[in-house]
């Protein structure tokens, strides 16, 4: 009998503003389910670096919990990343939104010259090490070119993001909504989402095809622990 | 050409604790997109009955404003409550979670003594008064069983909330998570998404059906202002 896939799911607060984008987050939730994958919430237990009204979209007061906020998302069930590890899981996705360009790392201010928040930096080097397949969706490829220099990733066809994926050391593929890019040598694959001005039913659409290809090069490798 | 058709959908906060159930928002909205309907949210612009640590799911301090909450969800196009006008619209939608009985109507505490916000009131009784088609998922038909006596209604298996609805003067009928109900003659769709202990896959599902219901309601009717 086949063992379904374990996929951790890396988030941080909930919405598009200040944390992970709810949409891409469910998407991801969605397709896992209807592929038979076991997925599993992670996010740093930790204040977000700004709190946005996303009525206005203008900065709010304080800071609200990332682990707190992601728990919306997934229902209760979601755990501090730092109890992540590589060889408990198969695969390993990335949602997006300015939760992960902020608090994830800090491309959001820093653009190229970003630093990854040290969980992100120690969970991505472990599934890389163990080739475990990696999904980036949106604005989430901007971690994997700061982590694994000279894999190619999309972003959509955003001209400054692409620009600075190429300053990190990366490839940039230029993808429609609904498609997605497959690197095969480094087992990554990412898909624009809300990186272009699309309807939810584009962006689920794509993420599908990501969480396909994500789970098609998990089955290559075979089950986790081999 | 078919003019596409425009659809309410009726939020109050973020998170199935204190607010609107994610997955089933993003549900609705997904399936909206791809049947090619016009999707617009409103929420009460207020403060919440209260604030649940999602993590714990333990009541937390203060409350939190349901139409700003909502608009993370809604990725900012929102409006308030009381600017949703039937006539404007061609179908209601109604996502669940405890926001729908904690702000919507007060169904979590007071069960089928219930009252309803007055504004949602108001805009059910004017889309029954026009013959457009409404859908009620997971514990929002408690809403529809309060002001729309005799009517027709899911809400799964669940033996006390399907007691509370025939306290209220609805019929419950019996249905999985991947099914809806349709009330041909009150043009009220329901299905149960959360109210079974199901995965995102089956609530997406079933929610699927109860969108696609909806529309083929409001297609017999005709466009909005006929």
């Amino acid at each position: 009998m086949l063992s379904a896939m374990n996929t951790a799911v890396v988030l941080a607060g909930c919405g598009r503003g200040d944390g992970t984008e709810i949409t891409e987050a469910v998407s991801v939730l969605v397709h896992c389910a209807r592929l038979g994958m076991r997925a599993r919430c992670f996010a740093p237990n930790q204040p977000s670096v700004d709190t946005i009204d996303h009525a206005t979209g203008k900065a709010d007061q304080g800071t609200r919990n990332l682990m707190v906020e992601a728990a919306r998302i997934a229902r209760g069930d979601i755990a501090p990343l730092e109890t992540l590890h590589a060889h408990d899981f198969d695969a390993l996705l990335f949602p997006g939104g300015f939760g992960a360009a902020k608090n994830l790392c800090d491309f959001a201010s820093k653009g190229p010259q970003c630093d990854v928040h040290p969980q992100v930096r120690r969970v991505v080097g472990a599934f890389a090490a163990a080739s475990k397949p990696m999904g980036f969706i949106c604005i989430a490829p901007v971690i994997a070119a700061r982590l694994l220099p000279g894999c190619e990733l999309t972003i959509g066809t955003d001209a400054a993001t692409a620009s600075a994926l190429h300053a990190m050391g990366a490839t940039h593929v230029p993808k429609g909504v609904t498609e997605c890019h497959v690197d095969e040598r480094a087992l990554v694959v990412s898909t624009p989402a809300y990186m272009h001005d699309a309807n939810p039913w584009e962006v689920f659409t794509g993420i599908g095809k990501l969480v396909e290809e994500v789970a098609r090069l998990g089955r290559m490798r075979g089950p986790s622990g081999t």
